[in-house]
């Protein structure tokens, strides 16, 4: 059931197929595409309630491994437990997955502070795992992993000039919203939950930016030391392969809802040349009402693609949750299907591959 | 000073260059190249005069991470001392750092089993270093390795229709022979000594191979059976790599001497498609009396590129020191000419270029 989104109202623009409302559509740059995904942990993922991308609290560490293992294999390998509740909404690489599948597209996953490293291989930026941000020191090394991530995105500009981001890291709307509340932007936060736990968020960035004593103007002025402060191992990881990507005639893709939302303000403050970007997620994320979507939308003047994978229609239970508003997006799983729209699947043959890949897993 | 090698009259083909000779030329794929480089360590390098690719036997570890920050930076970063003989021949980093910079070939690292990790970022095959081929099991998880190589094979291959493959791996002559006799071939090996330890190395291989049981049936019926034994973790990685670049339309470069023959030695009996294969090295490694260079063009059935990046007419004493037969040849220094030759670099172009990042480095 695709729906037509307040997107296209707000921002006049075409649409590339009847399930992605884009403001702009990069047409030119189907040629050669590229999917990237970053792999972090923070321990902010451990405060209680916090995040319900992994089975447990507990086990959330091992969420972005387990992503990975689903993206190439179709199933865990070093991790036992899904990267999901029992019986909730799968986690969003099984969208990633059947959107890389459908198109063939290249993909490579980058290690940015990993705590458990998945059987897959991965470009490793020597990062150690992100901090509890409750302390005001989160990110140890923001420089060398930002240096480490320009290097690996020069060399990839150089043979892609379509390259789609995406990210796994548990706790990852929480340290979202840490970098831009000390960049002083009130955009709201998503949520894998239904129900956003927005005072434990809002307290736990409280408690980090006091901790760390940045104020709204040290952040701009430095938003490398915003993020070893309040951020999280992902964002100086995306924030260098962008500024590697030096070539004027790429497109840029940052695959995710709220926290590519931050990296796009860090890149904004870094005067990183931002005219080659653009953002794609899913309805999910663009329908939840603890983001104020038409305020980013305004601000950020990027094109923001939303992609609707008609989970509505689906005849399993736990893609529908989606439409309940449980997860909502991930492992660059909107910006996946967007590019996987660009290049012909209908949202028909996306819901199948989805489908199809969802079983496969599940009785794995 | 080029010099009309003698594999020109051996096989009939075209010089792409005054300073490049080379049977067959993939003229047609040089639009969008890559430049990978393998970096591994065995404890095979510990073995006193076995190598001479570090500063000393026991800095012989090193000086993979102390390449690639040479590629990388013109100079070592987490290393102290260079990696190469103090008043040596320069380490063929040089070569390649320069080839690199005068094209700007995108590259990337590939850590298949370092002791030291460079800071460089690079895609981590999870592989442990290898161990001394003398006990006869010199390589775990070698399946893990060639599995994980496949995958990013796979990748990038979809990236780039020309991959180079070089490899830095101290000691690595000594395992290409350990794998060479193990699979019945007798071409003799090269070394980056003037005087080439055979005697050594034919021992450490003998003790390899009895220690392990093989036999050239078992080690041709099952190769990575027989890297696993008598090999190091580069071999898995190339052989993996060139598996899963699938598309019959590219060209792969393995750029290297004696270990690059073992590893198409090793596609062959693999059952790898090899034709799309051709393999580049330096003329000191061709004129090196210790392998038998004609066999092995008759017997390999594969283009053979060599490269005189004209040494003998530099005014770096050092550089002429590869003349006298010191070094020779790594860090795919021959492939990374060759692909700078197939795009135009002169050898005048080459030299000078060469020069320059060798007195930055012993400047730094």
């Amino acid at each position: 059931m695709p729906q037509r989104n307040p997107l296209a109202v707000l921002r006049p623009g075409k649409m590339s197929s009847n399930w992605i409302t884009s403001a702009e559509t990069p047409e030119d740059c189907r040629s050669n595409p590229l999917f990237l995904c970053v792999l972090s942990n923070t321990d902010t993922c451990r405060i209680p309630n916090i995040s319900a991308a992994g089975a447990t609290t507990e086990l959330n560490d091992y969420t972005p491994a387990g992503d990975a293992e689903i993206v190439v294999y179709g199933s865990t390998r070093s991790v036992l437990e899904l990267p999901m509740k029992r019986d909730g909404a799968p986690t969003p690489a099984v969208m990633t997955r059947a959107a890389l599948q459908l198109t063939g597209i290249p993909y490579l996953f980058v290690n940015s502070g990993l705590q458990i490293v998945p059987d897959v291989p991965a470009i490793d930026l020597g990062a150690p795992p992100g901090r509890d941000i409750r302390y005001g020191d989160a990110v140890p090394y923001t420089g060398t992993i930002y240096e480490r991530a320009t290097q690996i995105g020069m060399q990839l500009g150089k043979l892609s000039d379509f390259i789609t981001i995406g990210e796994s890291i548990p706790g990852g709307t929480t340290t979202a919203l840490g970098i831009l509340t000390a960049l002083g932007y009130d955009y709201g936060v998503s949520s894998s939950y239904i129900n956003n736990p927005l005072d434990i968020k809002h307290a736990v960035v409280r408690q980090g930016i006091d901790a760390s004593g940045l104020t709204t103007g040290k952040a701009r002025a430095d938003p490398l030391h915003a993020i070893a402060a309040i951020g999280d191992p992902m964002m100086p990881a995306v924030a260098g392969l962008v500024r590697g990507m030096t070539s004027s005639d790429m497109s840029i893709v940052l695959a995710g809802g709220t926290q590519m939302i931050a990296v796009f303000t860090i890149l904004t403050h870094l005067g990183i040349d931002t005219s080659r970007i653009s953002i794609a997620t899913t309805k999910y994320v663009s329908q939840d009402s603890s983001i104020d979507f038409d305020a980013v939308i305004r601000d950020l003047g990027c094109p923001i693609h939303v992609v609707d994978p008609g989970f509505a229609g689906s005849h399993i239970a736990g893609l529908r949750k989606y439409e309940a508003g449980e997860v909502k997006e991930g492992v660059g799983a909107g910006g996946a299907m967007y590019a996987a729209g660009l290049l012909g699947v209908t949202q028909g043959e996306m819901l199948g591959a989805v489908e199809a890949v969802y079983e496969a897993l599940m009785s794995g």
